[in-house]
Parts: structure tokens; C-alpha cells; sequence
């Protein structure tokens, strides 16, 4: 299995509701550095995994759309907890639904998985990984 | 599959047996810093993989029946080679064990699997993962 | 010149306020990991240039009367940028105040210079130097 | 499963060929830290996953074959393009041979499986993994 | 004396002559992961060392002068050995001369001064520090 | 001013004597990830600050008369608290005294300063940096 990595980064506010989260409960924000690796079983023509300038670009994009903001006020994520496991496959599903409608490129059709990992301190992250959808047929 | 990861770290005296050990026959030490990583397949009611809190807390208890010790004089290890891949199966032990009484809460019920990482230094590290232990029924 | 350092983090949120910060005016957040590296010219009678336990629990403490907040409704910072160089300053100001106060441990005497700086994300960080104020004589 | 890491890197010169690669077109370089990670399911006798004074041995002889070289020249890669992810099968390749002619020492019998991950840049990373062929019964 | 850095990076191929180069001698490339950083005795109006935008810009569009490049053929360094050292240098000079130039906006106006570094590998890097220039008075 | 850093590492086991050190009076170990940063005020005649092929062997042979040892039964160290900070100036004192000797070739001629950076955890380093001594005459 080969795979492929970039990174990038974004920084939000928000709260937690539960008492599990202690003083988490109050308005307070993150960084998330964000790795997302690219699985696929054997190299496209070209010898890649995927486009890395595209899947640089479409990470960026999906990135933007929650970079700078406060993530309680997005409805989106109305009435659930925005804890970094949570924001890990909310990417992932942003990331996969873009390549199913093809902004990686014809490389991205033989993708099998995708794991998205968010690093919120040095000592702590949470990831989520799973199959690659196929692409969109439409 | 969803996964959260904490970090923290120890410093120990030891020396090895064998001559595949070389020099690291003689006493010397080393300091780990741990990577501790909850696998589990679906987000609990709170948006968790783990209550991170009680997963540090865990973590350092742990780490701190090792930490600031010879190894060489622990009964536990008596006739073992304390490599690196030997402490990360001791401490993925004591951390299922741990779950497995209670002490990450009610959260630790869907863990999957955990993963036990530990750097030596810069250039070398070891890990040992598994399967949770169920929870214990008493 | 000798130099020890300890990192911890904290997390917050905040918004600025002027044209220059373009997006960054929208509430936001950030994971701030700090370190402080304090310097003396020559070791004590322990062979220590700061007690590496107390400044740790000392950083621990400055840090927790931010963690988790949101700095906007902080009265200390009103009217302020509280940009990652500015919150520099901050923690430089409140580390040297309780080393003035005796905090650090008799150990904290000789120390020359404290550097704080704050990683704020893996491609951008910040930081304020300056030397270390007097012991407070009372 | 216990893993066992080694880190260390070459510098290259090359160039690709495919409009997908734009400016990378040209002749440039990389920097590549290599890990190699080895895996197996039970500790040897002396607690061991690997050698790893062996491991760390056969990677740098791995990546001496390839340094401080332009990888155009090479002609085993003729017609090829040397992306991250292809270079990561070819140590994949060459560590496995080395390991199947003994080179790792008896201890690299019950290898599993091996992963190699060429980092290229603080954003950037590459990896290939696969079972361990068995060692040479010649 | 506050600082602000940011870091972006370039890949290059180029080869050294003297014998004290060794191997270096052949074509070869790098990766250089490139920090800036700027320092002012004070922080401006807004709170601020730099426009950190503005000098993510700026270093951006220097490295993008020598990215993807055989530095062997740029008559810029025509005679000289383009060590890791001497590329700290002339990225120096390159963010000195636009800042001069007003590029980093009005908020440079204090800059007091500027080190790059240039990281190579996991295990070597290289900087240059000096004053900043004055600004221009054109 | 030039620098250029080189990295290696070594493991030792020791004890600290007196009551601030706590636990750590204990017999335990460290890895110490070391730092080693040459510097000078201009380039030599190939462009470079220093051999950094000789460096890379000076800071290995040094660290080699530690690595795997108990510092507590080394003479040199005898009555001394072998902390992170004291080591980094005995690790200075070996490397500037070698390279008083030559053995870091005439490229060394010009050295300024050096600094010693030893990294003892994610969490924790200490330093030593001062004037290089001149050339042994002799």
C-alpha cells in the first residue's frame, strides 16, 4: 500500500457542552495542524499516489471554509460537539465528497482510504480514517 | 475508525543482557517520550473516542511507577531485556488494564484497540499495539 | 551563558481588531505552545540554572489564568491586540513578576534573562526577550 | 504487533516528466528523511523486534547507493518517475532483499512486515508498506 | 526584543567544488525548510512584530525564485558554492532589499533585524543573522 | 554572523545529590539529543562556517566517551551534578578543546562561538554557548 501526506493548518473558537469537558465548557479555540494521507494500492501511470498540488489545494479549500471562525456559531455543527476526533471526519467527509467529484484529478480514481489526523498541542491528536467513496458516476 | 492520541514521557537507568546488545550491555538510560493512541469505531454520546483528561491521568500514573527508576531493579522485569519494544507491550498492559477497571470511565467502553509508541531519541522508536480488553463484568 | 527550557500549551480564543488583520478580525482561537527559556551566567551550588520542577508548576500556573478562555473579555487585555507576540510579553511580564516573588525557589537568584517564546502553529511563532527584573528585596 | 523505527536521510538531484508535474519539470532536488519501520508479532529471544544496530547498518547502505547523486543518471529508473512514493518502494525493495540475504541477522526471521516513509519536507511525506518477503532458504 | 518567524520551504539541485566537499562534489538537491525571522524592539500600533501575511508573502515569492531550480545554473551564484550557509545569506539579502523596498508594508518600519535559518535534513541547518537595513527613504 | 548546527545524540544513566532534585536523586538515565551550533562572522574560502563532515565526527567521537554509560562512576564528573545544563558545557569544553587541537581542520580557523543545546525530553532542554577558544599556538 503506498500513501501520500500533506499538511496544513487552521485556528477556531468554540465550546464544549457536557460536563465530561470541565472548564472546556467555556469559549476558548485551537489550532489543528492537519495531516491527510492519501492510501492508494499501486501508483498511477505517472508514478503517483495523487496529485499533490491539487490535493494541496483541495485541503486548503476545505480548510478555508472553517479557518478564522467560531465554530459554534456554524450550522453545520448545530447541537454537536466540535472535539478535534469530530472536526478529524468532518474533513475526511469534505475531502472525500471533493474527490468524488473529481477536484483531485484523474489521479484520484484508484484511491482506497484516507486517513485525516488533527494536531491540537504537542501532546495531544485525533484522527479518522476510512475508505475512499467511489467516485461520483455522475 | 476515530483514534485520540496524548503524549508524556519518563526517564529510566538500564542495561541489557546478550551479546547482540553490545555496548548497551553496560548501564546506561534512556528518556521515552510515549504516544498513547484510543482507537474505536463510533464517537460516544459526547463526541469522544476517550475523555482525554482521564486518558493523561491514566497515562501519567502509569509512566510514574516507571519514571525516575533502574530498571534493572524492578521485580516485574526480573530476566528481561527492558528494549524499548518490550516497555511499550508493558505499558499497553498496564493501560488495558486500567480501562479495563474503570479508570478512563464510562467513555472507554467502545475502545477498540490502543497503540503504545516510544521514542528513544531522535532517529529510533518502538511500539506495540492490540486489541482492548474487554471491560471487566465486575 | 547557560540556558534551561520548559514548554507547556494553552488554548483560547480571540479576535483582533484593525484592517491589517483582515479575516483574523472574526472571532477565532489558537492553541498557543509556549516556551520559556530561562539563562544565567554561571550554575548554582546544585549545578542548576532555575529548579526545572518549580519553573514548570511556575509556567503551569501563568498559563492556567489564560487556558481556555476567550481574551477578548479579559479585562488585562482591553483595548489590546492580543496578537501571539503581544501574549509573549504577557507571560514574560507574569513569569518575571513571580520569580521577583520567590516562586522560582532560592535557585532563581542568579537568573539573567528569560526568552518566552509562542508556537502557534507549525509555521509561525513569536517571542519576547529581555533581561530578568531584580529579586524583590521585601 | 511490535515496530521497530530507524531514521535517517540522502539528498538527491532529478526531474519528472508529465505536464501533472508542471515546474517540478525541472531539475531540482530533495532532501529525504527515511523511516523505516519493521514489524512482527512476538519479540525474539533477546526481547527484539530487529537488530537495530543491524537496521540502522542496512539503511544506510540503502541510502548510500542513492545520495548525493542525480537520480536521472540512475539506471534503474530509467523511464521512470522518481516521486516520493516510488522511491519509498525502491528502499522498501532494497531493505527486503538485504533482509532476505541475512544482512539483518538472525533476529529479522520473524519480520512481518516493513514500512517506509520519506519525508520531503515539513509539509510533505511519502510512504510504502508490505509483508516481509521470507528470508532466502539458500 | 519581540520576534515573529514563519516558515515555508524550497527544493533545489546543485553540486560543490573543493575537495573538502567529498561526495557533495556530484549533482545532488536539498530540501531547505526556511525560517524568518523578524525582530523590533517594539510593537507597532496594531500590536504587531510584522504583517505576518505580508512576510508569508514575501518569503514565499523569494523562495519562489530558487524553487524547483539547479542552482548550478543560476548566474547569480555563478563561482561560488551554494552551501546551506550562503543560501541563508542571499535569502537574507533578498528579504532585506524588499522590505527596504516597502514590500512588508508599512509595519517594517522597526524592523530591527532578520535571521534565516535553513534546515536540511532532520540533523543539519544553517542561518544567517544580521541588522536590517534601513527602509528606502525613496 | 554564520551558523551551521549539527545533531547527534547519546543515553546515560545518573543521579542527582540534594533535595531540589526530588526522585531524581534516584539512580535513573536520559537520552540526550544534542545540539551543536558553529559560528562566525564570515564565510570561508568554500562558502562554508564549517567542515561539516569533521563537525559531525568531532560531535560523535565526544559523544562517544559518554554514550552508555553511568555518569555517576566517571571520574571527571566526581562531586559534580551531572544535570542537562552541566553536561551541554562539558560537552562545549570537549569540542572546542578539539577544536583547538585541529581536529576540525583549517576550515575551524574562524569560529567565533559555539552552542550546546541538549534536548532531554518533548518538554525540556538546556544549553551552554560562549566565545570559541583560539587555536592552540602549538
Amino acid at each position: 500500500m503506498y500513501s501520500v501526506n500533506v499538511r496544513d493548518h487552521f485556528m477556531i473558537a468554540h465550546s464544549f457542552r457536557g460536563e465530561a469537558f470541565g472548564p472546556a465548557q467555556r469559549l476558548h479555540g485551537a489550532t489543528y495542524v492537519v495531516d491527510v494521507e492519501f492510501r492508494r494500492a499501486a501508483l498511477d501511470v505517472d508514478g503517483m499516489v495523487v496529485d499533490i498540488a491539487r490535493a494541496t489545494d483541495v485541503l486548503r479549500s476545505v480548510l478555508g471554509e472553517l479557518n478564522l471562525r467560531n465554530l459554534d456559531d456554524e450550522p453545520a455543527f448545530e447541537g454537536r460537539n466540535t472535539t478535534t476526533e469530530f472536526m478529524a471526519r468532518v474533513i475526511f467527509d469534505r475531502i472525500a465528497s471533493r474527490s468524488a467529484a473529481g477536484e483531485l484529478g484523474p489521479h484520484a480514481g484508484g484511491l482506497a482510504s484516507l486517513r485525516v489526523c488533527l494536531h491540537e498541542s504537542h501532546v495531544a491528536w485525533a484522527a479518522y480514517e476510512g475508505p475512499m467513496p467511489a467516485l461520483d458516476p455522475r
